[in-house]
C-alpha cells in the first residue's frame, strides 16, 4: 500500500505489476437520498457517480467498479432494476466495466456500496499533500445548494481531471465533498501549509443563491458555496505558472475553473483581506 | 474485465500491468448474522472472512481490502470499533491492508460491504470453469451444520488454496457458501460438464449430526452437509493422477482433503449409485 487511508482512494503497489488506484463508497436510504421523493435510478446513479468522482480526484482512469446493494424485501427487484438502470449509462459513459457485485434483501432501507478501481496515468496520481506555498488554488464548477439537485446528478469530473493532469503542472487535488472550505483545509493539512482563499472570487451556483432566497435571514449564497458540500467539483493546487496559463485557457469550457487564492506557508484557512489574512473557519460535513 | 459476473470473482486486466482479481461481499444484520445474539466482533471478522474465502476460490494472494460499514446512529461508535476489531486480526494473518473505507451511520441496522483485491499466481487464477469430465472432486473439511457457530468462525481457505495450486493440478474451484450439492451443481455447470457423487464419502461435520438431532425427523446430518451452506470450504475440480497424489499426501492435514466423487460428461448432479447414477438435487441458498 503506496498511499492508504486519508486520501481520496488508495494507491495499491501489486507485486511485479503496478499501481491500481482504490476507493470505496456507500450511500444510503434516508442519508444520502430520500428514495420516497425520487426516481431510484438517482440513486443508483450517484452511488456510482460519487466513486467515480473519488478517482477523478486523484486523476485516474476508472477501470472497474464493483456494486453490493442490500434492497429492502418488498420490490427489492424493482429496485434493484432501477438502480442498475440509473449506473450503467455513467458506468457506459466513463468505460468502466461492471466486474461484479453482491445482492441481497432484508427488512432495512437501501444501501448500495460500491467500489471502484482505477489507474494513475504516467504522470502519476493527484494526492492531496503535494500543494505548496505559492500555488494557486484552482477549482472547477461553482458551488453551494447543492442540496436542490446536484448533488443527485452532478457529472463526476473525471475527463476534466485527466485532461488538467495531463497538460498543467498540477500538485495536488481532490473532489469536494463536504464543503468547499473544509475539504480545501484538509488538503491544506495534508500538504502541510495553509489556505488564503478571496471571498469575492468564490464561484457561486445560481442553486446557492435560490437556496438562500428560501430561508430569508439564513446563510447567505456564500456560505452555502463555502459550507454546503456534495458539489463534487476538483479543488487543485497548480503551480502559479501553469496556473495563469491553466485560466487563460479555460481548457473545460463551458465549465469554468477559478483562481480563488494561493497555498501559504502558515498552517490553517485564511480569507484574503487586502493586504491581510483573516481567519476563515473551515465549515461543512463532519464524518464523525 | 477477463473474468466477469458469474465466477467467484472478476479478474481485471489493468493495462500493460497485470491482472489483478476483485470481490465484494456484503454482510447485513438480520441475515448473515444477528447482533443482538452476537459479539459484535465476529461480525466484523464474518465480513471480512467471506471475501477472504471469495479470494481463496480464485487462489489469489490477498492484497487489499476497502470497507463501506453504516452503523446504527445509537451505539455506532462502540459498534465500528468492535468490527474494526473483529477484522484486523484476520487481516494481519493473511497479509492484507485495510487499504480505506466509508463509514456512514443512519436510522437502519448494520451493514458491512467489503471489496477486496488480490493477484492470481504465476498459476493463473483458479477458475469455475475448467474442470473436465474424469477429474475428481475433491473437498477440504466438513460439511453441514454451519449456523450452529461455523458460518461466523470459519477459517477462509487462503493459504490453503495457494498451496493446492500450486503443488497440484487443479482445474477448477470455488468456495462453498450456498451449500455442497448447489455448488457444485454451478460449478460442473460453468465447465460445461456433470458431477456424480458419492454419497458415502461426503465429510460430515459434527455440528451437522448435532443440528440433525435437535429436530428429531428432520434432515439428517447427510442433508445438511449437503445444502446448508457457508461451510466456506474449497470444492475443487483435480485432475485424476494428480488427486490420487494429493489425497496420499494430505498437505492441509490435520485438515482433511476428501475425494467425493469425478466430473462426468452428462450435465447434471449425479449420486453413484453402484454402477448408475442416480439424480442428486441441486440444494441449497438461492440467491434471488
Amino acid at each position: 500500500m503506496l498511499i492508504g487511508p486519508g486520501d481520496d482512494a488508495a494507491l495499491l503497489q501489486l507485486a511485479a505489476l503496478g499501481q491500481c488506484v482504490v476507493t470505496t463508497d456507500m450511500v444510503t436510504d434516508g442519508v444520502d437520498f430520500h428514495l420516497s421523493e425520487i426516481d431510484p435510478r438517482r440513486a443508483g446513479y450517484k452511488a456510482l457517480a460519487v466513486n467515480l468522482s473519488d478517482l477523478a480526484a486523484m486523476a485516474a482512469k476508472p477501470v472497474a467498479v464493483v456494486v453490493s446493494v442490500v434492497l429492502p424485501k418488498s420490490g427489492g427487484f424493482e429496485l434493484g432494476k432501477s438502480i442498475c438502470e440509473g449506473m450503467l449509462p455513467l458506468a457506459e459513459k466513463h468505460g468502466v466495466a461492471m466486474a461484479g457485485g453482491d445482492v441481497n434483501t432484508w427488512d432495512g432501507p437501501l444501501a448500495i456500496s460500491i467500489t471502484a478501481i482505477g489507474e494513475p496515468t504516467s504522470r502519476g496520481p493527484l494526492l492531496r499533500s503535494g500543494a505548496k506555498p505559492g500555488d494557486r488554488i484552482l477549482v472547477t464548477g461553482r458551488f453551494g445548494g447543492s442540496i436542490l439537485s446536484k448533488h443527485l446528478d452532478f457529472e463526476p469530473r473525471v475527463h476534466e481531471a485527466l485532461l488538467l493532469h495531463e497538460r498543467y503542472d498540477l500538485h495536488a487535488g481532490m473532489d469536494c465533498s463536504d464543503g468547499l472550505s473544509l475539504d480545501l483545509s484538509r488538503l491544506a493539512k495534508e500538504s502541510g501549509c495553509g489556505a488564503a482563499v478571496d471571498l469575492q472570487k468564490i464561484p457561486i451556483a445560481d442553486d446557492a443563491v435560490r437556496l438562500s432566497k428560501q430561508t430569508p435571514g439564513g446563510p447567505r449564497p456564500l456560505d452555502h458555496a463555502l459550507a454546503d458540500g456534495e458539489d463534487f467539483e476538483l479543488i487543485l493546487a497548480v503551480e502559479r505558472t501553469s496556473a495563469a496559463k491553466l485560466i487563460a485557457d479555460q481548457p473545460l469550457a463551458p465549465l469554468p475553473i477559478t483562481d480563488i487564492g494561493h497555498f501559504v506557508d502558515t498552517a490553517g484557512l485564511w480569507a484574503i483581506d487586502g493586504d491581510r489574512l483573516s481567519t476563515l473557519e473551515a465549515r461543512g460535513f463532519e464524518h464523525r
